[in-house]
């Protein structure tokens, strides 16, 4: 709480935070722990879900070997999609139905880990595929009550999903996307192994990268708990609450891990010590962003990689166009700090700072131009492409993109200002090129 | 991880380290929350735990009325013993075992969340009493499953017992003080509300800061995880794994936080600032050691505390002499650092200037005199006894104080230096006074 007031009591605004996490390894060669974790909450029947690319890595090897050591009748699915939609989640469900699995455990990226998830939600309790979609796409629903034990071993540096009550998917007929969020589909136990990144493309962690420091920055600068208004019953309050004093603990470590390591991870696969910590961010910003909620990046992220027209960056599968999830983020990140700033400049120029920019002297006026380039700085450095017009949009496609967004109104009502069409467009169309 | 290399793989080491909370809920206000989350968990008869005085308090029909309105059948057990002892722990297993619960609820100090663990571990898994202790007290067998849900309300600032597996007290035939220790005695949920500490006795606020200043200060300057020997089995690493990366966070922000508002805490009970962020650091720093582990402060504290003659510090009951939890550990910490110092001088400056020391310019040989300075500094302010000479002690108790402590291996082993029996006398000899 850097700035006591920031937390101050709002009247009809919320007076607490509720926060929670999975229990948490991490460590090179953790993964070999899987199977005595899994058997240790009784599970006996353990489906193991993955894509096809890390099928072929030897780390897939070690997970598969370590549950089978453990005894424990292991079923394979690989048919997860990289960038998931409603039509492969419910694929996933298919296979878990017919499987007949007491416990699950995700090695992957964000797209495994989250289609495991649904694969558990549906399964343990069953129902219509948009009873559990956040509304107003789907029903939201409540998840009833607790999913099968669920381990997941993320394999990018990376999304946070391990930590997250939160599984994305791209909803194919509305070009958009969305997702399902309830605290039941935390994974129940995280392994994070630093090894898993030796095999990541430089393009992914580059990409995967960003989505951290997009969590972590959109966690930190989000409108403050005390601001939402207080839960009808206290069980009811979102996860995405808003900034916090707890989250804002991971928020400013992952920050600061990534300033000083990310640019290391992204040009050299061997050093090992940078991708270490990158992973480890990734984990912290997890955990924070699991508890605050990220905004406006996230949010525009969705009708950027929903409108995807021929973008096929390499690093990625190459049979469909897609625009990688944290690429899709941080095109929109300079710009949307920008507008940000003036509401908080101290935690931009602080969050600037942390990411090794020197701002002293820096006048608050000038925060966000200052933290608007810290962060365009550092897309160039990583290969990051120039904006959404790098990745296929153009002037254009501002209405379309801002209508698209709009529709994210549980991201967007976790800003620090009021985001209304109008400033979509705006927002957009600073987000077209950089440099 | 300021400095990577404390962290570096060592031969025959553990690799990674696993990290837990429990859910936390933090705020003015929030014991209103209990009756709900009680009842998310499946709950219907649910012990309500606390002491006498708490009993008296409004605190106490605020947690009663709100169980009572989410249609609770709610039994009080207020029989709590401050400083338990293996008999009133004894005495709320029979009475839980009595009552048939399937639910607990802890509203106190850390002797009443640490007496509801140990309810509601024997009656979900009956055992004689000694099984479960920690070698080579008891047998310290494993704990067997998980326990019935626990929501714990701490109500000073604080023990961190809340989020911790741990359940201390005073062995009262052996003149020790032990514990049970497993991930499974961790409450289910924390419901932290700053409101409690209003009617905080000032020498309360005062002792129990001073135990939250140690776990962190413990929990910071451990031996690093890697350091321990690779557990035998994956699930068999320790809570008390030694200082890592995650309990790092949280001891550098409860420190900060204890420099800033510790003083003001003590000195003013209508300070609610400063009473509120206590609370806050109370509870990071028990995230903190529940994942860590103390070591040579704690382990020198249960022979202080056991072989208490005559002290009745004011601000507690009268009825028995007592040395608080948190005054038997800190009357040992500047001696204890002192010692430390030179294993890593980093983290001890670096603990000093995070409790408000200005350190620029203190050369690393200093680290010890600086930081045990700034702790008796701190603690002749808030005014703590002057060292183990002011609870009682003097040269003649040397000897037994040592071998007490002796006994406390877990403790001692989670030490930065090899502690044997003549240190621990030099340890106690330079505790003696401070100023
Ligand atoms: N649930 C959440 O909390 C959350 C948060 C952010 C993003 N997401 C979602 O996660 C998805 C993105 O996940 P991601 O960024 O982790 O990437 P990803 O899972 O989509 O994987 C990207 C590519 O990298 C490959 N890959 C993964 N690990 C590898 C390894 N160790 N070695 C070699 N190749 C490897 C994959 O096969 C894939 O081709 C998106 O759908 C996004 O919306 C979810
Ligand atoms: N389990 C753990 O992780 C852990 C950690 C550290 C210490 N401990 C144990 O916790 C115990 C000490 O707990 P503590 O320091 O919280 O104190 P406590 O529970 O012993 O309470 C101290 C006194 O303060 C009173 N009190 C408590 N809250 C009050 C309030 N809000 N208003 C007025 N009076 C109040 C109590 O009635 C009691 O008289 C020791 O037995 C110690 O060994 C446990
Ligand atoms: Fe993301
Ligand atoms: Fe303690």
């Amino acid at each position: 709480m850097a700035c006591g007031h920031f937390y101050a009591a709002q009247a009809g605004g919320d007076e607490a935070f509720t926060v929670d996490a999975s229990r948490v390894t991490f460590g090179r060669g953790c993964l070999a722990e899987v199977g005595d974790r899994v058997a240790s909450h009784g599970t006996r029947r353990v489906g193991l879900f993955t894509d096809r690319r890390i099928r072929q890595l030897a780390i897939f090897e070690t997970v598969s070997a370590s549950l089978r050591k453990a005894g424990l009748d292991v079923v394979v699915f690989d048919d997860v999609r990289v960038e998931p939609t409603d039509g492969s989640f419910r694929e996933a469900v298919r296979f878990a139905n017919e499987a007949k699995l007491d416990g699950y455990v995700s090695l992957g990226g964000g797209s495994v880990i989250d289609t495991c998830k649904a694969a558990n939600l549906y399964s343990s309790h069953p129902a219509e595929f948009d009873d559990y979609v956040n509304a107003p796409v789907g029903a939201g629903r409540a998840v009833p009550g607790a999913l099968k034990p669920h381990l997941a071993c993320p394999t990018t540096s990376g999304t946070g999903s391990e930590v997250t009550g939160i599984a994305i998917f791209d909803y194919v007929s509305l070009h958009a996307k969305t997702g399902i969020a309830s605290v039941m589909l935390r994974p129940t136990e995280a392994l994070v192994d630093p090894d898993c990144t030796d095999s990541l493309p430089s393009e992914v962690v580059a990409a995967s990268g960003m989505d951290v420091l997009c969590h972590a920055l959109e966690s930190y600068t989000a409108r403050p708990f005390v601001s939402r208004a207080k839960p009808g019953r206290p069980t009811a309050r979102p996860m995405s609450q808003g900034a916090n004093p707890w989250s804002d603990l991971g928020c400013r470590e992952a920050l600061r891990l990534l300033g000083k390591y990310l640019r290391r991870a992204v040009e050299d696969a061997t050093d090992r010590e940078a991708r270490e910590q990158t992973m480890w961010a990734a984990t912290l910003a997890g955990i924070a962003f699991g508890n605050a909620g990220v905004h406006v990046p996230h949010a525009m992220a969705y009708a950027v990689a929903g409108n995807v027209k021929t973008f096929r960056p390499s690093g990625y599968p190459q049979d469909e166009p897609i625009v990688p999830h944290g690429m899709a983020v941080v095109v929109n990140a300079p710009s949307v700090f920008r507008f940000t700033a003036p509401r908080n400049p101290a935690r931009h120029l602080e969050a600037a700072a942390l990411l090794g920019r020197d701002v002293s002297g820096t006048s608050s006026a000038d925060a966000g131009e200052v933290l608007g380039k810290t962060l365009s700085t550092l897309m160039q450095k990583t290969h990051i492409p120039n904006g959404i017009g790098g990745v296929g949009y153009g002037d254009a496609d501002l209405q379309a993109l801002a209508e698209g967004t709009f529709l994210q109104q549980r991201l967007l009502q976790n800003a620090p200002a009021e985001i209304t069409k109008p400033v979509l467009v705006d927002l957009f169309r600073g987000a077209m090129t950089y440099w």
